[in-house]
């Protein structure tokens, strides 16, 4: 802000750091949302072996949200490996982004609590349709101020068009949502598919 | 401490690793402030949809400190990419500012709980004060000591004006608080005027 | 992802960062499984000792998911060392790997409340053997594709020989489980043991 | 450990990373123990003043753990700017050494809670004598092992003696602990003291 005029200069360095801080920490916070049972010291075997079995939803809510999270991560870091120049609006465009990043353990704890619910679903799917936009804008954006470096004209329209892929996911989720909310999430296993239909 | 003779050597590098990681954490944890209800097995839809609606007050206050952290982070991003080097002064400067940075997620939280009481709008507001301040001192000292590189005297004496901005929004912020406590962050959407007065 | 056809380039720089940032996260988070009791107003220092001397089996599973995670950190630290360039695979193979690394924290707490029941060391012991397992794939899948600089034939071979280490020794404590619940993870002393076995 | 045979060539630049990590999670994770009161709607400005008065301690203690992670980490930070090379040894008590500073957050919390008890200040203090005792085993067997670089032999002998300092500082706390448990940590700022006395 206040040293908003000398930032043409702008490197990309401190924005992955603080890209790959908070993708380790929003998958690490993920763990949070299992939480072992009260300490009842009579605890046996089998009441073990109960509450683990009954876990399973949650360790699947777990790894979904952890390659969602990892894919993510991903695409930034293959756009960043191209962007060799940043300016405010690409900082906060990724900031924005981040904010959304950073919401996705709460909307996996919502899942994991009321993934059988519409409002739980729609909240969660429209977490990733932001994320998927916001992504694809940071594209979008340094392709347009040619920050991007050694990459063909063509490339980068298909790499625009390829990132319409999540929100298109995302947006038939929150489709899905409304007629069998349990299994909205199934949807993000179509992406390979809808990835066939744009590049088509 | 133990190694204070040896230190005009400093390089900035490992500070700025420190203050990424900070930022990276405190950005990560503001979400735990969004707390997902107990869990009662026969929670409807409607039950999650008004525990949503419910929620968008946090919602808002987990954007603002979002948008507020990060405004620190990128100041900080851009006083370090002219300050070349670093002594046990700045440092410590830097420390006490990390000191009142990692406090925002606690504020939130009372925000977020209290947002409509006085004591919490003071509480939260003295601790952006406190952070603009530190902030200020970072770049006064470090042009103080011609730690900077490449910028014209015009240009430091500016940035240093431009410092201000941040404290006496927190300042006004803090006198709103014994007005009209719920508002008392509508405040900062003023710096852009803030920042034209001290311009002029 | 949507990037997938421009990743022959991949440097492994982020992905170093990704790891570092998730193990210093896992191994910080471990101390959140020691919980300070309730805070009734008169705790008398001898019911603070009490409290402490009780803690005692908990500060050793904290100190054993230290060292353990630890480990592993140092393995991948050294695999790094020598991959020098990395693709689609290997970084999803390395994201899994991290999926059961982040894991930890929560079978530790699993450990310290119920460690002496046979469901609670199995989970435990499981999560391990994925960790070591995922751990060699990185090695093997990173010599197979030749993304491995000057390192002989024969010592290759070694290390994935070696690697099979952690996996034994994890089998053997899931073994163990059946028999002796409580001391399972005493089978990860013997580790030395298993390392000359495989030399020989 | 499996690549233990080729760790001659061990850089230092991940530990660093790795240090740097566990430092800003351990710093951030400290404001977790100021909790805000539990949300009773009804919660008046007054009561909520109250809360802050009574929050002094904590924030007290808050500030005194940040304040000396951060001289910890500083003395890291001084002494891998003199370590050019490491090896397993060197790393395993680093290692050790995190694993303490990874329970301050932990020491703290119970020092808030219980403060005027003698068994925590023992415990709390006991910590960072653990601590300050592995940071002086770092620089010690760094030195030892040549590891350094561009330092005369009196130098390193000085900061040897120099290590010693917050050791005997711990020390002295513990002592007190015994007559004044709720003042104990007051020694820490007869340092400046200890520091000349070992120098003379």
């Amino acid at each position: 802000m206040a040293y908003g005029d000398i930032d043409a200069w702008e490197t990309t360095g401190r924005i992955e750091t603080l890209v790959d801080g908070i993708f380790a920490i929003a998958l690490t916070l993920l763990v949070l949302n299992l939480s072992i049972p009260q300490l009842t010291n009579s605890m046996s075997n089998i009441a073990v072996e109960d509450y683990l079995i009954g876990l399973i939803p949650d360790l699947f809510t777990y790894a979904l949200s952890f390659v969602i999270l990892a894919i993510f991560w991903r695409i930034n870091h293959q756009q960043f490996y191209r962007i060799k120049r940043a300016n405010n609006v690409l900082l906060w465009i990724t900031v924005i982004w981040l904010l959304f990043v950073a919401l996705v353990p709460f909307s996996t704890s919502l899942m994991g609590g009321y993934g059988e619910t519409q409002a739980a679903n729609i909240f969660f799917n429209i977490n990733l349709l932001l994320i998927g936009i916001f992504s694809g804008l940071i594209w979008y954006y340094a392709t347009k101020k040619d920050f991007i470096e050694e990459l063909s004209r063509e490339k980068i329209i298909e790499l625009n068009k390829l990132n319409l892929m999540l929100p298109i996911a995302a947006l038939i989720a929150i489709g899905a949502s409304f007629i069998i909310p349990a299994f909205s999430t199934i949807t993000y296993l179509a992406i390979p598919l809808i990835k066939r239909i744009i590049r088509a």
